[in-house]
C-alpha cells in the first residue's frame, strides 16, 4: 500500500499542492489556484483607498481559499485516498508578514479591520518600509551590532522589523491592536494545526534571529524607537521557541480536515520558505553543495560546515535549511526579469513574425539564434544590474550596463550577453563564498529556466567552470515541502525519520549533467576578468556614475 | 534677366543637380539620378569575380551618366535656358579615387581593363587598404614626420596614398599602366572642361598635401616602398599646381555641352568635397564658425585664423574650404546610423503598430515619445562609439556603451540616450578645438536630421551651450556647389567676383534659432561630465576592454 505526502507551495500569485509518493518520490499530480485578490498595489478593495507608492499587500483569506481548493482537487485528480496522505509540508514566499489576533485570526479577516491597509499581509515585495530599513541599518552600524555581518552588512526593507516598525510608526493603533506579527508560512501552519509555531528559516533569514544570539537586544530595539523595546515579547515569540526546519508543527484540525478533505490528525511540518525548501528536493545534504533557484530572480542557497561571514550574502542561519548546518543565502535580483524586459521592449517585428511562422515563442527563437554564437563572438559584455545588485554588492542603486555594441549588433547577441551577464554574476557570488573559506564544490539548479534553457545552463557551466545538475521536478519547491511532509509523518507511517533519510530516496535529478567545455571556458575566463574589472569599477565606488545618474533621474522626475 | 548657376553633388549612391538663381539664392529645381551600379562590393559585374572583404568600388561611367541625365532634366523642369546658366560647381564624396589614362579616360572605361578590379573607382568606404595605412602611420611616426600633426596624428585607410599603395602592391601592372591617380571630383571636372586640375580640398584633407610643405618627401615615400619614391611626379601633379577652392577650372567642352544641354564655354569651378562645400551655403565666412553636416555620420568643419594642431581632428588645410583660411575638419563616425541601427533592430511590434495607426514613421513616433522626457529623466548615459570614434580619439576599435538601464527602461529612453550621446560627442570635439586655442563661437547645422529633428537640435544646443542655426536649404551641399558656380562666372556674367561676395547674398538660414535652455543646460552639464569621465576611461587607455573584446571577437569569428 503506497503512502503519500502533500507539498503546499504558496507563491507570489498562486498556491499549489503537489502530491508525491513518499516511498519513491514519484509525483502523482498537482493543483494550482490563483489568489483571487492577487497583489493589492493600487487601491484597497474594501474602501477604494489609493495605496502609496511601493506598497504590495495581499488578503489572508486568499490563502485559506487555496487550502480549500487545491487539496481536494489534487486528491480528486490522483484518486489518492485521504487516509493514505501521511503528512503535509508548507512553504511560502518570504518575507511575507501579517498582523494576527489573539484567537489566531488574521487581522484583515475581521470586518472592523478590513478598511485598514496596515491590517493586511505585507508581501515580500512591499518596498514602502525602506526608510525604516535605512534607519535601522544606520543605528545598527553606529552601535556596532554584530548581527549585521550575518546579513552581508545590511538589513533589507523587505524583512520583518522594517515592516513592523512601519506599522508602529504609521498606524500605532494597528500595532497596539495586533496580538502578534507572523510570517504567512507560520500563520498558515497555525490555521492548519491550531498550534502557533515559528520556523528557524524565516526567523533567521528575515527576522534577525540566530540560534546562538537570539534576536537583537532590547537596547537596540529601544534605540530604534522606545515603543519597540519589548517588540519580541509583545509581538513575536521568545527566541528559544523558534523551531528547526523539519520539525513537526502539529496535526490537522477537524475543521481543516473538513475544508481540505484530508484526515484530522494528519501531521504538518513547521513552515518553510520557497527557495530554501528546494535544497533537499535536489538531494543536497552536505556542505559545499549550492543550489541556484532560477526564476525572475535567482536565489542561491548553500550548506556550510561552520558559520563564516561572507561579504554581500543575504544571510547565514543555523538550522535554517537543514538541521545541523548553517545555511547560506545569496541572490541575484534580475535574471528571468532581465530577459523578459528585453523581449517586451526591444525585439523587432521581424523576429516576432519569424517566431510565429516557426511556431516558437520569442524566447525560443532568440535562444535558437543565440545558441549559434560562440563565446566572445558578439564582442558584447554586460553588467547584470537592471534591478540593482543583491549579492555581492548589496546595492539597489546600481543599474544595467552593456558595451561592445556596433552597427552590426543583433538582438540575439544582446539577449545572449544578458544571459552571460547573469552567469558572471553567479560566478561573483561563488567566488565571494570561496574567498570567505566556503568552497563551492557542486552546483545544482532548479526552476523554470533551469529546466528549459539548455543553452543558459551550458553557459553557466562554462562560466563557472563547474558541473551543473538540474532538478528533474518541474515543481522542485513543492516537492521539497512534500519531503518535509513525509518526514513529519515518520517512518512508522510510511515516511522517514529524518530529512536526510528522505534525501537518500526521494529526489530526482535529470540525467543530463552540464559540464564545462574547455574551449568555451577559456574564452569565458577572459570575459569574466573584464566583467570583474567593470563590476568593481562601477560597483565599488571607483566611479559612482550609476548612483549619480539615479540621483539626477530622481530630481528630474520630481520636477514633473 | 535672371541668371542661374548649377550645383552638381555626387553622393555615395546618386548624383544631383540643383539649379539656383544666382542673384537671390532661390532654388528653382533639382534632379537626381541613382548610379546604375551603386556600390560594387560583392563581385565585379564584368567578370563575376568575388571581391575581397571591405572592398567598395564604383563604375566611373555612372558619373558620366549622371551628367547626361540630371542637367537636361533640371533645365527641362525649371524651363531655364542654357544661355542663362552662368556657371557650374561640383562636389563629390571623398576620398573617392580612380586610375586615369593619358587621354583622360578612366581606366575602368577601357574594355581591356574592365576585368581588373583595381582599375575601378575606390570609394571612400573602401576599407581594404587598412594594412597600408597602418604601415604608413608606423613609418611616419618612426621618422617623426610632422605632417601627422595636421591629421590629428593618423592617416586614414580611406585616403589617397594607402589606396594607391594597395594598387601598387596588389596589382603592380595596373599601377604601371595608369597615367595618373585622381579624386573623382577632379576627374569629373576634367571630363567637363578637358583641363586637368587638382583642388586644394581633397589634396589637403586626403592626400597629405599642404600649401606650405607640399607633399611628404621622396625619402618618406621611398621608405614606404622604393617603387613609391617618385609617386607624386609619376601619378599626381606637382604640389604647386594644386588650385585653391573657388578657382575656375575651365569651361564646358563642346562634347559636354552636347551631353548636358548647356552652352559650351560655361565656366566650371575646381572640384570640391561634399561636406566642405556646405560652409559658404550657410553663410560661414569667418574664423570660429563651425558647421555640423549631420547625416549617417557627422562632419564638422570650421574656419580658423591660423594653423593650430588639434588633437584628434581629421585635418587642417589652408585654402581647403575658403581661400585665405585654414579649414579644420573633425567628425563623428556614427550619428544617423546610430538611430537607424536602433530602429532596425530593437523597436518592438507595439511601437510599429502605434506609428502605423498614427500615420507616423517609427522615427517620428520615437521622437515624439522621447521629446516628453526631461534631461536626465531616463537615468541613461551612452558613449556614441557604435562605429568607432573619428574625433577626438581617432580609434575605429572603440565600441558602443550604455548604462543606467533598469527593468522600467523604455525604447524611447534608449533612443533619446543615443541622440544625447552624439551631442556629447559633438561637445567633445568643440572642447578639443577650444583647448587648442580655436574658440568655437557659432554653430550651424545642415543635413536631413538637422532639418527635421527639432528635439535633437534643441538637445545639441542644450548640451553644447551654444545657439545653433540651421540651413534653410534641403540640399545645402549642392547649394554650396552652385555658389561656387556663380563665383567662377564672375560678376560681369551675373555672378560674383569672390565666394565672400556670394556669401553675403545667396545663403538662407531658417528663422528658428535653437537656443540653450538654462535648466536643461544645467542638467546636461552634469551628464556631460559623466560622459567625459567614461570617454576617457574607455577611450584613453585606462580600461581597454573594448579593444580586448574586439580581439576576442575576431578570434571567435576566425574559429568558424
Amino acid at each position: 500500500m503506497s503512502k503519500y505526502s502533500i507539498g503546499l507551495d504558496f507563491g507570489s500569485l498562486s498556491g499549489r499542492a503537489l502530491l508525491v509518493d513518499a516511498a519513491t518520490g514519484e509525483e502523482l499530480g498537482e493543483a494550482v489556484y490563483n489568489y483571487p485578490n492577487g497583489f493589492i498595489e493600487d487601491k484597497l478593495p474594501a474602501t477604494g483607498e489609493k495605496l502609496p507608492p511601493d506598497w504590495t499587500l495581499q488578503d489572508p483569506n486568499d490563502y485559506i481559499d487555496v487550502l480549500g481548493r487545491v487539496i481536494p482537487e489534487v486528491l480528486q485528480k490522483t484518486g489518492v485516498k485521504a487516509e493514505d496522505v501521511i503528512g503535509i509540508g508548507i512553504d511560502f514566499t518570504a518575507c511575507t508578514v501579517l498582523p494576527v489576533m489573539a484567537d489566531g485570526k488574521a487581522m484583515a479577516q475581521l470586518p472592523e479591520y478590513r478598511k485598514e491597509k496596515h491590517a493586511y499581509v505585507k508581501k515580500w515585495k512591499h518596498h514602502a518600509a525602506q526608510k525604516y530599513a535605512n534607519r535601522l541599518n544606520e543605528i545598527a552600524e553606529e552601535r556596532g551590532e554584530t548581527f549585521l555581518a550575518r546579513y552581508g552588512g545590511k538589513i533589507s526593507s523587505e524583512w520583518l522589523f522594517p515592516k513592523l516598525w512601519q506599522i508602529l510608526d504609521e498606524a500605532p493603533e494597528i500595532y497596539a491592536a495586533m496580538d502578534r506579527f507572523m510570517e504567512a508560512t507560520d500563520w498558515v501552519v497555525m490555521q492548519l494545526t491550531g498550534v502557533e509555531t515559528r520556523n528557524a528559516c524565516t526567523a533567521g533569514y528575515k527576522a534577525i534571529w540566530s540560534k546562538q544570539d537570539g534576536y537583537p537586544s532590547k537596547d537596540f530595539f529601544k534605540a530604534l524607537d522606545p515603543r519597540l523595546e519589548n517588540v519580541v515579547e509583545d509581538k513575536l515569540v521568545p527566541a528559544d521557541q523558534i523551531m528547526p526546519i523539519g520539525a513537526k508543527a502539529g496535526e490537522l484540525t477537524v475543521e481543516m480536515a473538513e475544508l481540505t478533505g484530508l484526515k484530522a490528525g494528519t501531521p504538518v511540518a513547521v513552515g518553510n520558505v520557497d527557495a530554501h525548501v528546494a535544497l533537499p528536493a535536489v538531494g543536497i545534504k552536505k556542505a559545499g553543495q549550492m543550489l541556484m533557484i532560477i526564476g525572475t530572480s535567482t536565489c542561491d542557497i548553500m550548506l556550510g560546515d561552520e558559520i563564516k561571514m561572507v561579504p554581500g550574502m543575504c544571510g547565514v542561519v543555523e538550522d535554517g535549511v537543514l538541521p545541523g548546518f548553517p545555511g547560506y543565502e545569496a541572490g541575484q535580483s534580475c535574471v528571468g526579469d532581465h530577459f523578459d524586459w528585453f523581449v517586451s521592449n526591444l525585439v523587432p517585428p521581424s523576429y516576432h513574425e519569424e517566431a510565429k511562422a516557426k511556431g516558437q515563442s520569442i524566447h525560443q527563437l532568440l535562444r535558437e539564434k543565440a545558441q549559434a554564437q560562440k563565446p566572445g563572438e558578439s564582442g558584447l559584455l554586460a553588467l547584470d544590474w537592471w534591478n540593482g545588485n543583491r549579492s555581492v554588492l548589496v546595492d539597489a542603486d546600481l543599474t544595467g550596463m552593456m558595451l561592445g555594441m556596433t552597427l552590426q549588433t543583433k538582438p540575439e547577441e544582446i539577449y545572449r550577453a544578458l544571459i552571460e551577464a547573469t552567469a558572471y554574476g553567479a560566478r561573483e557570488i561563488i567566488e565571494s563564498f570561496e574567498e570567505s573559506g566556503l568552497p563551492v564544490e557542486e552546483l545544482f539548479a532548479c526552476g523554470g529556466i533551469a529546466n528549459k534553457d539548455e543553452m543558459m545552463m551550458q553557459i553557466y557551466a562554462d562560466v563557472t567552470g563547474r558541473e551543473i545538475r538540474i532538478s528533474a521536478s518541474n515543481q522542485t519547491v513543492a516537492f521539497g515541502s512534500a519531503m518535509f511532509g513525509a518526514v513529519v509523518a515518520g517512518s512508522w507511517r510510511g515516511g522517514y525519520d529524518s530529512i536526510f533519510d528522505a534525501i537518500d530516496v526521494m529526489p530526482k535529478i535529470k540525467d543530463k549533467v552540464y559540464r564545462p567545455n574547455p574551449e568555451a571556458q577559456a574564452v569565458y575566463e577572459l570575459l569574466f576578468r573584464e566583467y570583474q574589472t567593470l563590476h568593481d569599477y562601477f560597483g565599488r565606488g571607483e566611479n559612482n556614475v550609476m548612483k549619480r545618474l539615479k540621483a539626477i533621474k530622481l530630481e528630474a522626475n520630481q520636477g514633473v
